[in-house]
């Protein structure tokens, strides 16, 4: 990252509002936006990102928090706006280092984040439990929750007060006319907060590149009754734990076609048991059965609902598809619906486990085209009608790679948003807002932070390159050992390869190799001897050109000079 | 693989044929197909295949030779039905190995070929040029060259007469009803064959899950001439090199809205070479300009035509998206049109050129919504078109990730073929046909062979798992010196690692883990330093467990004895 480019300059003796995403804009995953006054802070979601192809041994990708660390004087709270992990899944991270902070959201966004803090063995945080409608003060910062729809329960736009002006942000929303809870979004409320003046809306872009309107989760209810109809055997529906929505239409058909329920893999058991306390999920008794008394039920009277719609390794749809489901095997006859889309980045292992499964003789539902899915982001009609409503002065798209924002960026423009008022923005960008101006006044650190194992930032670019290379032609590794005080070789050279050859059939190759390193320490002078870089460069060059001519692969080459 | 399944009965004593897909079912790529008779074999087609992302450093995937080698006495030719990379792609690694067979398909194909043997450094090939309509005989084996429409120009189904039926296969096809050279499939032809009465048709299934009919690439024209209507700067058009009626769409709207036209890679400009020669291609005198020369014209009068539709690093787009491209910048004002959509596994490099070109301030059109792309393959109409066409006794999907050739079987059954003689085949399947049968009769070897280097099959899963086991937390080096007769350890232990740790901020814990290194080397008793394996394991599983106990991860660890 170029130093130069990181300059906050000093806050302005006026009243302030700044406006900061740390995650998700270029990027879908690791939402956070820190909304600052003169006295006050509070974060806006924070969120993970799963690591790409080139993140090698990374397990999750966060957040810099370099700008709050900064500024942990005026810390006052995160606020969430639903428990999607690329909104919640980085709290665990930031509260170790801000801990206490209260952390903000309704029911079932608290729920799940106190899943994932016991799992990082979280003894006492601050929850603060709030509802669609509430109004929340931290300082001069007052948040409303408003009613969104999404693909969550209790998914909320926030209407943040500041000093400055309201600053809204939409959450990820969709506007579902016709939601399974019968909640559409609160339009009333939304219009109130756009009718104050709204100052600066940061609004979901993942769908700004869709025309149209997303349809209503109802539609997947219409395909549901269609595919329960037809399944003669065991039915399996894959989605999203957190998809409450989704598995109440699940429970419903199962009810209405009598069928029983048992719903697999862990995140799946817990979401059910929060949403179901919390009044978001709405299951009759004697319907749900456990996965291990599924086979004392005729077929057709079995309904699976289960984690792995991504084709997740570990998940229970991929282990199904290849037999390696302890309690529960596909046999010909199932059907399989997997009720979502691909994230991008996940297709080939959900389509290799849609191979699977028809492989065992299960059929499979999957894709939009059958209507078993519809997206929980709202398309361009409904972005535009959000900024309609909301009218704001000033806008800046967030969530969605570039391409997306830019495409927002233009819908905001034809709502009539001045073309200088929208700030299509990177992370870490600092936006300023006082009485008199809004713009883009600096940038602070909005870098991946990625986390391997235990270690938390401490991996790199240099790490991963490393990695890369590794994978790509694997290592060779040659140790000697010289008598430094004579200046000679003893013995003969060490050499150990992993990931370049397949052993057996090339140590012909191995001997070959350790012939050419001989002759090539014996060309060495005692002079070279005494300089180890010496030896080591000449070995190392030797090995890497000899193994290069047979093969045309380039290992990594590690020279260990022993001096004894 | 189970040695047990890999059985090939003799072959019957009266007139067979027998297909064997060697590559293609259950997968998109490397596709290759056998056809052999009591007398002779022919091989159609003969392709590669891009390494998927656990094929850590593979360089291409091609097809297990064995069946033919076993045959070799009886193979007669390599039938090529159109020139794209999954189809003629291993043709120089089969002839490295099987020298002087005659090579068939037409011109453009040929042309493909020849390019990429000179690549391979093939002084003589036999090649042997047909053009549709055309028979040609080999032994027992008589082919007839039909003209169908795909993504390329010179596409061909095959009818193989064989002493027992016809072997229909379709080679990769659609049905465009107004294709740009105005020559639509040769239906009479086809027709006719089907008449005469077709033992088996093997037909391609890359869209057997799209409903409805392809569009045509007539359709691209209109959605080019709306863009070139509206594009005010310059225009790249980024699309398949081989898609030869797509660059002649770019060409023919270059020309109708006065604009030059540069090309740029050296694939599209090969192509672009073979096939003007060849008169698939027609472009005016005075309209190609070279891209060095952009700059001498006005915006609004240029239009490059380049490769990397797909993201791939090198290409000419993704160089331009991170303006790394010499002879070409891109500029806000310029329009690119991504003409093909991405591969699955592509899409993440596709989107992140997209994302780079948005950043420069390009305009860029890209997916199927705009219809600035049509599909080269046959939706369910086309195939259940072609299906009613040939009428086949029996029928193998091919071409296909399994549950294509899953719902491509259910569409046979829908035209009339038995159930029972639809064969979902994997790779190595071998099928044979007398006139009293035809059935799935053995399995031969039909897996991957990973080309890495100049090594073509000594990769295989114990190389990959290394290789990932070092992208996954890198690799870990411990040398110790052991003076073998006074068995003791000589020296400090040393330790190298690579991919593990950011060393600048580490150093403190490779002194730790030398410290309990030297630790667990006192505790080996003089008897274990005796036993070089004891010594290795030992400080194998200390180091192991120290790093996992500090960071969690697992690297791989290298323990080295030197014996001094």
């Amino acid at each position: 990252m170029n130093q130069d480019t990181l300059i906050v300059p000093a806050p302005p003796d006026e009243p302030y509002t700044r406006v900061v995403p740390l995650g998700g804009c270029g990027e879908i995953g690791r939402n956070m936006t820190v909304v600052e006054t003169n006295d006050d802070l509070v974060v806006v979601d924070c969120g993970l990102m799963f690591p790409d192809d080139e993140m090698f041994g990374v397990d999750v990708v966060i957040n810099d928090f370099t700008y709050v660390r900064e500024r942990a004087h005026k810390l006052r709270a995160v606020l969430v706006t639903h428990g999607h992990e690329d909104h919640i899944g980085g709290i665990p991270y930031f509260l170790k280092e801000f801990p206490n902070t209260p952390v903000v959201g309704t029911p079932l966004s608290i729920a799940l984040i106190k899943a994932k803090a016991r799992e990082h063995k979280f003894e006492t945080m601050e929850f603060v439990t709030v509802n669609p409608g509430d109004r929340i003060r931290y300082g001069s910062i007052e948040t409303e929750f408003i009613h969104i729809n999404h693909s969550v329960a209790g998914a909320c736009a926030l209407a943040l007060r500041t000093p400055v002006g309201i600053v809204f942000h939409t959450g990820d929303f969709k506007f579902d006319q016709t939601p399974i809870d019968n909640k559409p979004a609160d339009f009333a409320r939304i219009a109130r907060v756009g009718d104050e003046g709204v100052l600066l809306m940061l609004s979901d872009s993942t769908n700004a590149e869709r025309p149209g309107h997303t349809l209503s989760e109802r539609i997947v209810g219409e395909a549901f009754t269609s595919i329960f109809q037809r399944a003669k055997g065991r039915l399996v529906i894959a989605s999203f734990a957190s998809n409450v929505p989704r598995i109440q239409q699940a429970v419903d058909h199962a009810v209405r076609f009598g069928r029983k329920i048992a719903f697999l893999g862990r995140s799946m058991q817990n979401v059910v048991h929060f949403a179901s306390e919390l009044g978001h999920l709405r299951i009759p008794p004697d319907t749900v059965i456990r996965i291990e008394d599924v086979d004392s039920y005729p077929p057709e009277r079995v309904c699976v609902v289960t984690t792995g719609s991504q084709g997740e390794p570990m998940s229970g749809l991929s282990r199904m598809s290849v037999r390696d489901h302890k309690k529960f095997k596909i046999v010909p006859g199932d059907t399989v619906v997997i009720s979502a889309t691909p994230i991008p980045g996940n297709e080939k292992s959900v389509y290799k486990t849609i191979n699977n499964l028809c492989k065992l003789g299960a059929n499979v539902i999957h894709g939009t085209d059958g209507r078993s899915h519809v997206s929980g982001h709202a398309s361009q009609e409904e972005l535009l009608l959000m900024l309609n409503l909301v009218r704001p002065e000033f806008f800046v798209p967030i969530h969605g790679e570039y391409r997306m924002l830019v495409q927002h960026g233009r819908l905001a423009v034809e709502t009539g948003v001045e073309p200088g008022n929208v700030f299509v923005v990177e992370n870490g960008d600092v936006i300023e807002f006082t009485r008199e101006y809004g713009d883009k006044i600096g940038k602070t650190y909005g870098g991946n932070v990625l986390v391997d194992g235990t270690g938390i930032g401490d991996i790199g670019e240099a790490v991963l390159r490393d990695r890369k290379a590794l994978s790509n032609d694997g290592i060779m590794v040659v140790v000697i050992a010289i008598d430094s005080e004579e200046a000679r070789v003893i013995g003969e050279p060490d050499l150990v390869s992993k990931g370049v050859f397949y052993i057996p059939e090339s140590d012909g190759v191995l001997d070959e190799l350790r012939s050419e390193l001989r002759n090539a320490i014996a060309e060495v002078s005692v002079e070279g001897i005494r300089d180890v870089n010496t030896v080591k460069e000449h070995i190392r060059g030797t090995l890497a050109r000899a193994v290069h001519a047979r093969t045309k692969r380039r290992p990594v080459v590690i020279p260990i000079v022993m001096e004894v």
